[in-house]
């Protein structure tokens, strides 16, 4: 199975594919963009895209991704993320005038950034790639936030290891794929819709799911650009799609909902597994 | 009327705050933390906070400031955010090499620097700031996003005008302040509200709104620090806290509610003032 992955090997989506299908093969692509395009044209069976983090939130321009894209969520996985500083070898933290990662690391690693003097934290695509940027360019005063994986790869020292804000820092993944059946017998369900400016338009909504005891899992708002102050809803309901009070719920929920769409039905990750 | 602002003067911040109250006299502050202590130590009468833009959606961490710290809204005033892109005069398109700028405003110009090779993009604390610091550095292969109000105040040249992605780029403000009345008749009440894990919480958490015909303007999730896939759940109400419908939808929300809290009960903006 090759599983297509934003960034350079020792990425995080990468370990998170690996988790999820043992003996996958990574295909790394620089955006997020490419690993939807490798999997609509057939270069991978799957593509792995980061969706939410227990600390920073949901990440919301993937959320757009999903909506822009037509491939289905087939499954999902959990992966705890802890940063380390990397450097090349030798180097000390007193030489390191910058830092280089992906947003979402640097966000992750908020405090630790804010109690360093005199270092520029820039804004990378990748937090391997970060690190292989340091080793290639073979720069003496910058450091990378990536993974200790990234660090065996990339030949970099651990200069600091655990940087990451809080020590529970996990991230959840979702596999999408085109045509390809669930990864197992799917109990969650993830929708996107919109609806019209009405008091309690909402609470309506909501009440598709809880008038059929169907759980809500998460409710997450997004601005559509280019109209203020109007959002897209994505849900994600603890139910299969073809259980028919979740199908249902959402003939239901079209009756007055601007739009619905339905971006998957998958297993729902076990924490134990 | 003192108002603390996070950044340099010509930032956004201090734009939204003059529009609220015309002769007021910002208050510059290297982070947000420091706006909020300027208020509370009362070097400032209030202070100002962006919360929400209308592309890039809610500013997550900022709503967490809000929580952390104990100063009610008092009002909130939206502003159209157009960015440029500023360098020392006479320096091309072609000599950047760096484009420095707030977090947000390098998400709300995401395909203007996308379409940008060979250039690094790097976050720093604030718009004007970066401004300031390629007047001050004489940075000649370097390049700010930032108001053009900035550019007048660091004689900095305008290198594009309008590097926003969208063009109704909207940022809303509250503003903030300790022991002073609301700006006007409040019509406005935001509060934070955590649920516990039981299936229709959400749900029956709105309905104490709904059943009221009181409007929900927005409802935001934020997850716990440390809490993983535990959210804290913001809410905007069009109604005044001192409603009696108001005030018995937080008596029957407080019911159920892990915790609630109230951030404060404003008027609100209304586009064409």
């Amino acid at each position: 199975m090759r599983v297509a992955f934003q960034g350079e090997p020792g990425a995080y989506s990468e370990a998170a594919a690996m988790k999820l299908r043992a003996g996958a093969v990574g295909i790394p692509c620089p955006s997020f963009e490419l690993v939807f395009d490798a999997v609509k044209r057939g270069d991978a069976g799957c593509g792995i895209l980061p969706i939410e983090n227990s600390v920073t939130g949901s990440i919301h321009r993937h959320y757009d991704l999903l909506l822009e894209h037509d491939l289905p969520i087939i499954g999902e996985v959990e992966l705890k993320v802890e940063h380390a500083l990397l450097a090349l070898p030798g180097v000390t933290m007193a030489e390191i005038r910058r830092i280089y990662s992906h947003p979402q690391a640097l966000a992750q690693c908020e405090r630790f950034l804010h109690g360093l003097a005199g270092v520029d934290v820039i804004a990378s695509y990748d937090t391997a790639g970060s690190a292989k940027m340091i080793l290639e360019g073979k720069v003496r005063d910058a450091a990378a936030i990536a993974s200790e994986r990234a660090a065996e790869l990339c030949h970099l020292s651990v200069l600091r290891a655990g940087v990451q804000d809080y020590d529970t820092n996990i991230t959840r993944f979702l596999l999408l794929a085109r045509g390809a059946a669930p990864i197992g017998p799917p109990d969650k369900t993830t929708i996107v819709f919109t609806l019209r400016d009405q008091p309690g338009a909402l609470y309506k909504a909501l009440s598709v799911f809880a008038l059929r005891d169907i759980d809500l899992a998460k409710l997450e708002s997004r601005p559509i650009p280019g109209r203020p102050w109007d959002y897209l809803f994505y849900a994600d309901l603890n139910i299969d799609r073809a259980d028919l009070r979740c199908a249902r719920a959402l003939v239901h929920l079209a009756e007055f909902a601007g739009s619905l769409t339905t971006l998957g039905s998958y297993p729902r990750w076990k924490t134990s597994s």
